[in-house]
């Protein structure tokens, strides 16, 4: 059995952390830390747990956690960056849910995450956790930076036409909805049903802190220049990503058979039968992406719709999918699920 | 490997049937119907299927059926009657999660079913499928009529405090309020988002088809006479049924330890700590009852609030334990999950 | 033209008053207080209110809000009783939405509200702000306790059977559901969408603050002893209180003629027909209470239904009421709208 | 008075026009009309309308409607073509909240809506009913066609742009998401809130018959070919289109100022302060487009942020609008209201 460590055990990525660990076979949970309810019961917070998880919090100290074969951080960005290093000096995998590792250029990630990177040196190791990009390298990890949800949706669906050179990199257009629980589990006003409920809106179009991390692997993809015009928004509804992709296309293809071909072989990306739309009830507490390909009234601009459960395939699902490669498992160990629906 | 055929398999108590069974280690569907869909694929109607299943839709012939070891029925009122004999007559099983057979009382279910009984020969072999009162003759029958969503949420509920004599059995009130699936997959005006959206009603007060299920389940623990007011209410969200229940207590008694003692051996019955409040998003998804017991400003009323899902515990989830339990599986096998929270 | 103040302008039952107030022909609001926002336009914070209020927010100094003939607290329990004093002996009528002056017995309302009452003096002058009970000494009053939501639901449903002595007083249950926005526009857990939306629970059932004053006001009703269950519940939408009232008939009576007949001159309260559903929509927005009337399959338990919107006849819309007759405007002034359906 | 007469009044945009109308100060509603409910009082239908309709509902005869000096048709698509000959030749006028005169090219329309059209002599004549780019025309109409909900947002948002001739005309995106109240008073199984809750989806992606509308509207704006991508989406709220809009600019320009002057004599569009993320929540119930303007990065690319509230400025409001300027009144009577927040 894999002994497992959740730093961070309180928010809603630790929370989902625990219900897929639960019942996964070879993973075994022996430490969940929280500062603040330290001493308490897992399920006495969490009663969806009960009789699934025996687990107490603990403070986050590094000798209980060392004793871990793999630590997941789902903690605020800055943490992570703080313990990794004598984590992994032990000997211990870290895979990380917060940002910390994201981003290879250490001043871009300073400029957006606002505080200097306490550990620039693991930067170049660190392995940005997509496996449908980066799969070998993940196997060979030790540290892991999972992508952020509107990264893994707008990347999944962006790459075919990337990796192949089909559209303009420099005009691309992500738009972008996301439910409430991407706030996070965080006393906040806007996250407030009352303010969130019955209402849409954009934010943050001025510059979202993901926008350099779907910038970056974009460009891995190409040598053009990627431009870029990021807007997310927020959806009155809990779980789930739908990414809208605009690009224009250069030349004419066969863009149901690129994406098929692409994701042929992988688990957890389903191209959708042509004509069809994305729904996200359809990956609701499910692993997968599911991606369809239009191209309205035959003109070049194509339309990618790309769907995720942000707290699974956005983050805690694709934190265990890379687990699971790291540790020689079958990819789809305890992530063999159904969506919720309805 | 159990085969196993779902009637009805395009509402929602089919689909979640085929989410359960997806996962099941010990069956295999082999033949799910639907006259309006036959010869589509199941997972064209039900994309969050995509990979789990390859069945399609065939129309309800009964040799296909009787090729079952048990067969499920999700359908409307007054088809599972129509059909039942000849299967058991051929050797399958049949587990229905239709009103058909819950009612004893041939004149009584007539009355409030608004039609004639097709199979009132069959009505006392039936066993009704609460394991938590029925496990012995469930694990005995051929025919299953799983109890109604509302009456399995209040009888396990009342059922400790009647069992045991400690309140006037003349004086109940349910006070229930269910999520819109329990409407069905039906295109119905009442059912539609712009009306049970952002809104709280009661319906049906003078009468509910339940409120016999649930008088006729009362009724079998206690030697007086039951009187039950029995209000049902729609709530704005998907899944969950949360019932609050009234009774006047007769004599002094700890509550909790009667409960606690009560479903000690139950796996799919959790009494929650004492103060605690049930929620339905902590059993969504999964095939649990949380109950909490109350006695509020030491008077002689007690509160007992539980909670299901309604299409789990409320319909396929129990229906698939009846199952289990029929075909001498662990009582819990497909049913282990955690329930999807936030 | 009537010079208001709101003294707590940014919280919901705040902006609620500012609405309502914007399109009032006979108010002109000169006074919006909060210490947070002083400073900041009103219609920044709020910017449905653009073009409708060009208030800017100040700091809650007596000096200026005494200069207004009526000053609104749409304050934390707590503050009214501290400044109340100093208003009214200036001259200025003070309408308080909080509880301070809510119960007359000021040794419980320190109990229940965990805080010595700062002005005991004032509490038997205060009015109990329920138009469809003390209409006449509203009219006279000079500081107004605005009932809470909870108990303009509860009270206006069960008045008119205890007024009349037809139900057994001591064994009243009043179940009741509430939108999120009872909670108020405060950062707090449990009313984040994720942790309310798509789920159903009861809370404080072992005693919540509104029960002594709904025990208070239908106590006033009835000589025979109040025994009363009081069950809140947070439903899954933000706007809208459904109470579901229980009591047992002494007599036979026609319900909906008592009901009818002792409404009958009420602008704010409405009978539906015999048979009716009452359904929060309906009364979204609108300062209308609607009440149905049950007794289901003729026992001798009644079942009322009684739908306010928590913010308007629960809040600022009774608060309107209360101001129109305090300067003798007509009751309805100000507050003639239709319910936002769907 | 004006008399007014409702064709369909039993969908939305019927039962918003009476909202709207029951305090509208020189209208009088003298006609309802609903093949379906004839015979039935309009506030058994609608509950919220009790005390502020006294309507019946009537067959949809050309004598009685004709006695109304105005009509609005809120009808499916098809019906006002057949009857709007008639009542223009008995004087009349007509507002239709249909489809049916909104595209000047019948073969156009023909195409898009399936059906030959029952009256194209009358679409020159029609007079497309979008206050703020066809005002004199409208004071001078007998027919109007009100604009739909989609167009509305989307060239209220793109306009000023390419009156100015800013933006390619050839490459414009619009990306928008509306509230389910846009489906209709209609039973169907996409619009359940089973479906259409907690999920988000586009749809009709290869073609949405508001296309060849908002294409119209623009290319009247622009002497280039107009070139647009126009995705409708699918959010899990009851009211409220936000339209996200992309554009690439020619010039550098102040588009603050643009849009602001623009519409500084609009009542009912707001533009907001620079910086600002417009919400679906603050027009909820009101007939005003907020309007928020970007250029994210310094790029070339604007993002134009515009919201309605579907069943108003996108249909009843607008359509009151208009006959406020068709019967020489001040354009805002009946419609100076602050939308409904929380």
């Amino acid at each position: 059995m894999i002994r497992a460590g959740i730093v961070g055990g309180t928010g809603y990525t630790g929370v989902e952390l625990l219900r897929i660990l639960a019942l996964h076979p070879e993973v075994e949970v022996t430490a969940v830390t929280s500062r603040a309810d330290a001493g308490l019961r897992v399920d006495k917070l969490y009663p969806s747990l009960r009789g699934m998880c025996d687990a107490v919090f603990s403070l986050p100290e590094v000798e209980r956690l060392a004793d871990c074969d793999v630590v997941f951080f789902a903690t605020p960005n800055g943490t992570t960056m703080q313990t990794a290093p004598d984590l992994l000096a032990r000997g211990s995998k870290v895979i990380d849910l917060s940002a910390d590792f994201r981003i290879k250029d250490v001043a871009e990630w300073e400029k957006w995450y606002g505080m200097p990177h306490a550990s620039p040196q693991l930067i170049a190791e660190a392995v940005y956790g997509l496996p449908e990009v980066n799969r070998l390298a993940i196997q060979e990890a030790r540290l892991i930076a999972c992508p952020g949800c509107y990264p893994t949706a707008v990347q999944l669906g962006l790459l075919p036409l990337l990796e192949n050179g089909l559209v303009d990199a420099g005009y691309l257009i992500a738009d972008v909805k996301s439910g409430v629980s991407g706030a996070g589990r965080k006393a906040e006003l806007s996250s407030l049903m009352s303010e969130a409920g019955e209402s849409f809106k954009a934010y943050a179009v001025a510059g979202h802190r993901h926008l350099p991390e779907i910038r970056q692997g974009l460009q891995r993809a190409t040598s053009e220049q990627v431009g870029l015009t990021f807007v997310p928004h927020l959806t009155p509804m809990i779980r789930g990503i739908h990414a809208t992709l605009y690009a224009r296309l250069k030349q004419d293809v066969d863009l149901q058979a690129l994406f098929e071909q692409r994701y042929q072989n992988e688990a957890f990306v389903d191209v959708l039968p042509a004509g069809s739309h994305a729904d996200t009830r359809n990956v609701r507490g499910s692993n997968r992406c599911q991606i369809a390909v239009h191209r309205p009234q035959g003109s070049d601009t194509v339309v990618i719709l790309s769907v995720i459960d942000n707290l699974v395939k956005g983050a805690s699902g694709q934190a265990v999918q890379a687990m699971n490669l790291m540790f020689g498992l079958p990819e789809q160990q305890g992530l063999r699920t159904v969506a919720l629906y309805p």
